[in-house]
């Protein structure tokens, strides 16, 4: 067994390029850390290019010997402790990162969903990846995210998705606002939360809807709520102005699953 | 205007100890950042003790006069900016910070409410502070917190909490499940969510319940699993075994929310 105990060595320098977006849109690949993501993915049939791992890593009384012959079959390099922690991006590391492939193989929209969620510039990393684990709660097999949201490729949306990201297809697209008018013609309507209407998420049907989340700070873009099909509010009972993002996207994506539930 | 340039000033010092919970709890109070914060702590008339600013805050053209008034009826102090940078807890702070005191005035318990949130261990200050937010926003007043979650006057939660923090009354309990069993006494019915029944949250009702959210990690501990009332789930229709701990709070207040708005 070879082990890298040198930070500088070419292949350890390129993983931890990894960690900047522009590396990952150059090499169309993302960092996965700890054993739950990296049988996810190998379960998932990700594309991994390699499988990094801690030269002790295989002692861990925690990893079952099926695992590891499963995890053996992929391109695998050992690092030493010291230099695996230059590349972990959490504060107690498990040993185990894998080099895995973007699966953004098709920016086709499926119309034949019933529901599709976009997100207008979510920034935050961990709001975005938590609405990634939710979709993928509901078995919402894709997202639009529009250009300025979070990377769905940083190591912290990655995380919070929870395996969502190697299951919930991303789509991510230069222009939201064309992109909706897109899937208006396709039969769907576009509908997005405002403060200022009478009607409830709970009144509205979510039957061939584009459900938009805004960004944390300014909300839904005005040249967004322009070409909305349905304006809907969250009903607001105190005196906040509005959810986090992220729960707003759970509320309303779950108000789907009850409506869907019930009429079966 | 006297100028505080000196990091090793006590003020100033003693400023920066309540970044640790041992300080906070000593000193029964906790630090706010930025403008919007400060003034719903006016607005809410949260105990200020101290407000400090940068030298320069006053020429901030965003800030209007009415609200400087306010603030300078305050126990007011001033730092240079190299010295404020070392109190703040942001990337790119406002110059604004204050010293409130502590709301836990009350441990009590207020039977009146319909709904009563209870958490056991929830443990990432964002879910905290997101779950006190989304309880304001659904005019809840209160959440019972257990000992090992993490301290709601943590800067990460109240700043999630977006305001919630000085409306919502925090109630740590040393032990979770005897306070829980005190609310059966007290005619309430303790709800958990689990894996293992086929009970929806969608079918369940919300009239005096305790809903209990679970740790992040291992969900809701046995111990409360075994005096629960009524277990419940939130349906999973893909792959992941659970949502986002703040988001599961969020379906299941907002379900809540529903219901109260379609029993009126």
């Amino acid at each position: 067994m070879q082990v890298i105990s040198s930070k500088d060595n070419e292949i350890v320098k390129n993983i931890k390029k990894l960690k900047e977006k522009k590396y990952r849109d150059l090499e169309n690949a993302y960092i996965i850390e700890g054993i739950k993501l990296v049988k996810e993915a190998i379960y998932e049939n990700a594309k991994i290019r390699q499988i990094i791992m801690c030269e002790n890593y295989a002692d861990n009384k925690e990893i079952d010997k099926e695992t590891l012959y499963e995890i053996s079959k992929y391109n695998l390099i050992y690092v030493t402790e010291k230099v695996f922690n230059t590349i972990t991006d959490v504060k107690t590391p498990q040993g185990i990162i894998a080099i895995v492939e973007k699966n953004n193989s098709t920016c086709e929209i499926n119309y034949s969903e019933e529901i599709i969620i976009a997100l207008d510039d979510v920034q935050d990393p961990g709001n975005l990846g938590t609405i990634i684990r939710t979709a993928d709660s509901a078995n919402l097999k894709q997202i639009i995210l529009s250009k300025n949201s979070a990377d769905p490729y940083n190591p912290k949306v990655v995380r919070s998705t929870m395996g969502g990201i190697f299951r919930v297809n991303i789509i991510e697209v230069d222009n939201l606002e064309e992109t909706l008018k897109q899937t208006q013609k396709n039969g769907f309507k576009v509908m997005v939360t405002v403060l200022d209407t009478q009607k409830s998420i709970f009144d509205a049907n979510y039957n061939k809807k584009v459900i938009v989340i805004g960004n944390e700070a300014n909300g839904i873009s005005k040249s967004i709520q322009n070409i909305a099909d349905e304006k809907v509010k969250i009903p607001m009972l105190g005196k906040t102005e509005s959810l986090n993002a992220s729960v707003a996207a759970g509320v309303m994506i779950y108000e789907y699953v009850r409506k869907k539930a019930k009429s079966i």
